[in-house]
């Protein structure tokens, strides 16, 4: 028996996880669900139940496959939470770190220190800078030469540090953190959310966000999401997102 | 150790379903989905964590209890039905019986009879009609003699019973099986349905519908889902459903 | 200049009401809210504009259809009714006659009888009891003769009559309300409750709802929800839902 | 009478704006769309109608105040736009600049360049940068002295200055905008957008945001909500936001 995997690293520094815990239903739930109108149930998943959910995926009846769920933690770069953040309606983000005026606050340790996690930054790697794309319909092109990359990524470093550096110092000498942040380069920040979909709304974030034109780098997350959701509804997701 | 109850029988003839693979999460859900945000997770559920969830509960930071889903099947009269559809936000219904026309059909065996089940309708006992109420904030009053009753009950089998004969009838001589149902003294009518809501959208609806001016009928299946919910939820619900 | 129209009656007794003032924007209306991402700003809908919507709703990029809103007024039996809650997500109903336990009671005067308004029902003409389709993809087939939809229609009232003469006795005699309905045939009951939505919301139900095997009673309100709409956003409308 | 305000600057460079063609209802709206429970209506607004809506914000009947809706363009740093999206739910955010990759693009003008808006960045003044607070119940504490806030605003327009100069040199050495953009510092930079909600959203959004414990920075933004949508509905959320 093939072991289930639970994360999947993303990027530089960034994560997919989905435990096992986390996951309620399986191929067998939507047919379930769709054959509730029917009193009837199916104990196993054959050629009829796969028939049944393409059925519900080509004409569209997602409903059975809304009571199905997934819950995923994610540690991303800003830029990549930002395009994320349209498929959290009926779940929600709970975000770190940075975040120290949240109400959450109130309920914390007074011992706590306003930071919990050093922040880290998103680098892209000397021969992972993209051109403008020919095609606007693509997110972007060809790589960039390394020499060029080089130049680019040393710059970068060089924000982060800068801007890190100034954040570090205005809190130290007394600035709330809820300004002080305005220092950062935060598109690069690495944010962690834990995010709580239905098995419907996952594959629409699947269509959206394994398309060629998808920026290259939410692109990886939702393969990593791809490949974590597959191992538990192998047929259902097959059913809903088209490639 | 206490086994798990998975159905509670409700009114005459209906029931409430939670099978333990339907639920995700149990009370540490929503703690660590709250301390997602400082990076910290907490092992095992004490006094820290119970004080967690009621700081969560009162301030009204319901996110984290967004976070954790429940699966319930549902047999009840439509008069329930219609007051519980309020709740289904973000899930759907899939009913049965005499949703013969919903486009579902399509995928079904081309020998399907229509009428897959045998409609069955909510019978008031005799002990069991109300007055009305004294005070209107509340749903009704005193139970009614038993005389009064019989004649009540005696009088409604034999609305459904004419009435399930003229549909029955009509159908057989060829009448669209979606205008016959208008046959039905359909407020009684029994409906299968699933449920699928977060553990906030369930502790909304329990706060709603345990109440005493809530209608007797749907707040027997309340209390079902109630107990049903605590086994898995215990210190969350508390948190969140407020007597 | 036409004049608008705000209302058109629907079935025996019905109506699908939407007044100017429960409209928000117009056909520049979803093109401006595409064009903020780039802060450009279309004051005339000419042959562009049309472009840019088709566009719009070819490509499934619905977020600026969500911005527009309507609100209608809707009296039409419970059988449709219920086929219409599905749409009811983000806004809400408001029904009448019978809902006497709503926690909406408290607010009215002591003196407010329970039922407020007469109830009425949906009588199918003689002439428009329809058969079983042939193909079951549709909702009904052809009409049946005048002579057997004569005795239909007889038998129907009779329901109704027995049942809304049970019901008013039970209640003269002191049954509370809400048990007091069980005795009503109530999918032909008519209800009446507002219903507000996105224009995106409104062209999903007509998507559905306009199509040939919805059932022919929700189908005639679908008409009158689409006629009224297109006064105010024709092109919008063209451009989200496919005949 | 009173002219109505339709623009609220906020900040250095931002402003919320709602215009009387995107607002949809007034105080009488909820009123009536509570009463239609009992078909009947109010025509002016009186204390009867204040004693309801009171009375329905009190109870927590809040669906009345889902059929009214309001559109506001808002323009903020993106700091102040990451708190405001947990309020999109049922809405969208259509931002700019920026976002070059969107699919949106695929409509536009082949000619089209990739940015159509010059980033501007939110400037904390010399004397506006504030202490970490006393009580982490509250945002932040004390303002700073003016030679200190001096050194603060300098070194941030500095990071502005490199951040946007670095980005606007990536570019034209080819560097794909989506990538170039990870050298702004981009908690500060404004992006615009459009944010349509009913009533009940709007309030939800006043009552977390108005408060004490909110940043700075987004409760003049909810002030200036507050402001402008009063005007249209000042009982109503006078019912529904509690100071």
């Amino acid at each position: 028996m093939t072991k289930v995997m639970t994360e999947i690293p993303v990027l530089d520094n960034g994560y997919v996880q989905l435990k096992a815990k986390d996951v309620m239903g399986d191929d067998l739930s939507p047919v379930n669900d769709a054959k509730v109108s029917f009193d009837r149930e199916s104990n196993e998943f054959g050629t009829k139940e796969e028939r049944l959910l393409n059925f519900l995926g080509r004409e569209g009846h997602t409903s059975p496959f809304r009571h199905s769920f997934m819950k995923f933690e994610v540690y991303a770069p800003l830029m990549v939470a930002r395009q994320w953040w349209k498929y959290v309606i009926g779940s929600d983000h709970a975000e770190q770190p940075l975040r120290s005026h949240d109400p959450l606050d109130a309920w914390n340790e007074s011992s706590r220190r306003y930071i919990t996690e050093q922040p880290e930054f998103y680098i892209v790697g000397e021969n992972e800078w993209r051109s403008q794309p020919a095609n606007k319909k693509q997110g972007s092109g060809e790589i960039l030469p390394v020499t060029q990359g080089k130049d680019l990524t040393r710059q970068l470093v060089d924000m982060y540090d800068t801007g890190y550096k100034r954040y570090t110092n205005a809190i130290e000498e007394g600035v709330a953190v809820e300004q002080a942040r305005l220092f950062l380069p935060s598109y690069g920040l690495y944010v962690r959310w834990r995010w709580a979909g239905s098995l419907q709304g996952v594959c629409h974030f699947l269509n959206q966000r394994l398309k060629g034109d998808a920026q290259s780098e939410i692109r990886d997350y939702a393969e990593a999401v791809n490949k974590l959701s597959r191992q538990h509804f192998p047929n259902a997701i097959d059913a809903l997102v088209r490639d």
